[in-house]
């Protein structure tokens, strides 16, 4: 449990897979230690999860979370240490640095997201101050947030290689802007550095090459605890030249639906699941849930009306979809008050330091749930870690929130691996399935 | 606020020492980052603290914590995520360690402590036994704890120069021994790494090296943020070849008790303090506040009684006391429930995990509290970190616990230094204060 022992939704038994990596912790961390040193961990992570009781696996790892202000207050102090961490490695002679959030001014959630990361950096004994691109930001200007938090927004300014805001010279750079529209003038070629990197933007970032990286990680952890890989890790492939307003591509991506499908479909009955197989389509590159459907059968692809295929065309601030992730659809079996839920688990620096649960009233066990109408339950620490002291056997209830911190964990480090061939020029694009 | 934000006994308005602290934070924590890239923190300490409002200051620094059972269980995951960096630097290679604790084995307050440690370890991904010292542990000993909690102690078992317990090769022995009795046989020249090192131990360590060690970190730290370092930093001097039974020795006392009242006298006298000064005589080696005794004048040494001469010539298994730390007393201005009470504040690390009043009805705030008949409260977080996110301003309120951790981490890093100079042989006797 060198993750908080959090209260999930699921109430049930632990489950065989749960227990597996449960039971298997001392060898799990000991890996992980591993490969902490042989690659670099991200600076902050997000990772969606889906719990299917017989499968546990990621479905979007964001390299720039935007929910912070989600996380429980009480899981502020595991924040800053883990920040203290973090920092450590990127500016160990600093005290200051900038952050450049998302170009949004009236989404206050994402502003307390920004306020919450900032009072954390705070925390962690930093000087942030926060530098917007925004071009109508002329000068410092503060916005109250519903929350109780404020924050103040300032121009940014490029001296030479230098960014920076009024007075204000920062060692390093923390984008929470993931770079959907392109990567600006005023962020290329700074001499500082830029944390995450520019190329963990989705500017040039693609969903099938981080899952190919996990493909590799679930691989060898399967092996390492001694299961079938495929109980962590939804099977994949990517179409190209796509155009879903001009019906162009359809033929790749009908037929890797029905390929997916199939290959579910085996394991299925390999496992005597009852529930039908389903595959996610979604563009390779973004986020906020855009660009995204649930689909069971490759033909659909072609009965697409107008509306959906306009809805599948674009994501984030309009960026056309190209290049498409087709994806082993997990079932979500959570639930809060008769709601579907999926976790999604919140590290900084290799640490885990909280989560929430996303529940969407209006959708089913089989859909995104990333979508308007959706709403955040923050996990809190389990209560039993509570109760009094001779309670008796706090120390013998098994923390199942383990598990999805180790699954999560996976995903954070197939975003080094990612992260690391991305610099190094190595990504090519996913290969689909042998099987 | 790199330390939880805890809530503090002392509830009026935040004082001016603690302000200044508060208000430097982002160059105290830059300081003390580049302090741990220069020296190499301790595994884990507790320090006792005493706040009389116009000075804050370490009195105790315990290389070996007997009291993690007494830190609130909502702790647990900071413990954790602290316990894995301390783990990495040890043995990046291993799942495996071996404690070894205190020869207890009626005392069920302290194994609560050791079953809490080996949690904390276990939750941080190791796989830890217990190997005891005590010749009677002839097989694996299970104790059940009135707290629900269980642990099992082994007898150990050296092979070579590797130190085990049954089928168990740790690749690390950690301590939870303060060695009052010298270093055993079997710790000797072992292969392994053994955490604290063992020169960390009262067979070999001193307060007053611990205090000159102190001295100069508070004198840099009053520099930094512009304080008199009085205000952080108790005078003290030390007297040898002390035997209280045969009155030897005496004159050194009296005179060095009546040489730091003269200088607490005059900063009283600076500093408006209305309070008659008083000093702590305490054994300059040992713990568990045995050998202890608040003096108010030079001339009571020498009108100590059979019972008083008798109490101060022993500490913890009969060691005699033959050198003596003669300090500046620091009221404690803190109560709970009308009782006097005093912060105890638990690191891992380089990381305020945590904290305790040590808490003693019978005792005065110029007495020490580690005694019979004292109890433990633990530290909660605050509770303005918990209310509905719009209570508005949570994050304006000042930290008063920071302060805390801050003087507590200026005494791990004078282990820290105390502890590499004692690796190199560099110890001399504390020098006399100046003035």
């Amino acid at each position: 449990m060198p993750v908080p022992h959090l209260s999930t939704a699921l109430r049930g038994p632990i489950l065989d897979l749960e227990n597996r990596i449960i039971t298997a912790m001392p060898s799990i961390e000991h890996w992980l230690r591993s490969k902490w040193r042989e690659h670099t961990v991200p600076f902050y992570c997000s990772v969606d999860l889906r719990n299917s009781g017989f499968k546990l696996a990621p479905v979007d790892t964001n390299l720039f979370p935007g929910g912070f202000n989600n996380l429980n207050p009480e899981f502020m102090p595991l924040c800053v240490q883990a920040m203290m961490n973090a920092i450590e490695k990127i500016c160990p002679d600093t005290q200051s640095v900038l952050l450049v959030p998302e170009n949004h001014t009236r989404n206050t959630f994402y502003l307390q997201n920004i306020a919450t990361l900032q009072s954390i950096m705070q925390q962690a004994g930093l000087n942030v101050r926060i530098g917007s691109l925004l071009p109508e930001i002329t000068a410092a200007t503060t916005i109250d947030l519903p929350d109780g938090q404020a924050i103040t927004l300032e121009p940014l300014i490029r001296k030479n290689n230098q960014l920076g805001v009024k007075n204000f010279e920062p060692c390093a750079v923390i984008l929470n802007n993931d770079l959907s529209t392109g990567i600006p003038d005023i962020l290329q070629n700074l001499s500082q550095a830029i944390i995450p990197p520019l190329h963990a933007g989705w500017a040039t970032r693609r969903k099938s090459v981080h899952f190919s990286a996990y493909d590799q990680v679930a691989q060898e952890f399967a092996e390492l605890i001694g299961i079938d890989p495929w109980l962590i890790n939804p099977r994949f492939t990517s179409c190209g030249e796509i155009n879903f307003r001009e019906k162009q591509g359809e033929d790749c991506v009908a037929s890797a639906v029905n390929r997916i499908i199939a290959v579910i479909q085996k394991k299925y009955q390999e496992y005597g699941v009852k529930e039908d197989p389903f595959v996610i389509v979604k563009a390779d590159s973004g986020t906020y849930g855009m660009g995204i459907m649930t689909v069971k059968d490759g033909a659909d692809i072609y009965k697409l009306n107008r509306k959906q295929r306009n809805k599948m065309a674009v994501v984030k601030e309009g960026m056309q979809v190209s290049n498409v992730l087709v994806q082993e659809g997990v079932y979500t079996f959570e639930n809060i008050n008769q709601a579907v839920a999926e976790p999604v688990i919140y590290m900084i620096d290799r640490y885990v330091v909280g989560g929430f649960y996303r529940v969407h009233t209006g959708r089913g066990i089989d859909e995104n749930l990333n979508a308007p109408g959706m709403h955040f339950v923050p996990l809190a620490f389990e209560a039993s870690c509570l109760l009094p002291k001779n309670s008796a056997q706090t120390h013998s209830i098994p923390n199942r929130f383990y598990a999805y911190g180790v699954v999560a964990r996976l995903a954070l480090l197939a975003a080094a691996l990612e992260l690391e061939q991305e610099q190094a020029g190595l990504n090519t694009p996913a290969p689909l399935p042998a099987d």
